[in-house]
């Protein structure tokens, strides 16, 4: 029996990634420039990114982070264009 | 001089739009499948959505997250597919 594992707490990770700041984001500005058509007109600067949610079988919280860093930066995020933000709760 | 707008703040609205659970997402399903290749085991259930910021000007936090509500249904989430949660703050 693999006595790690079976310590192992679920964590829930949730990635946001959003393009950073003065680099061109074609989405986000689209997105603005459509707010007047549907009645708001105090909207600005629309920002659109990815968000990621995963869930994951770590000994800490301190583990589960560093599963998520990993994640995004190795597959999730374009560290060139992108920034991302993690948060880690125990479920 | 249009008193209603010197009165105005703004805020920062931070809206997560995630595909409903049950609800096929074969973006997150990929992202699952591939995590083993970046040498992370111990990674389930990744729901891939979108993360969206703007910029509100209103009178109150109530009053802007009514505008990233309004946005959100009439412009960002499909409701049908997709559930999306919102945070408000000053800025």
């Amino acid at each position: 029996m693999n006595f790690r594992y079976f310590c192992n707490v679920k964590f829930l990770a949730e990635i946001e990634i959003l393009p950073k700041k003065g680099l061109l984001d074609p989405q986000g500005k689209a997105v603005t420039h459509s707010m007047p058509s549907i009645g708001l007109n105090n909207v600005n600067e629309v920002c659109v990114g990815k968000f990621i949610t995963m869930e994951i079988e770590a000994a800490s919280e301190a583990e589960a982070t560093a599963t998520a860093e990993t994640a995004s930066k190795k597959l999730l995020a374009n560290l060139i264009m992108e920034s991302f933000h993690i948060r880690v709760k125990a479920i």
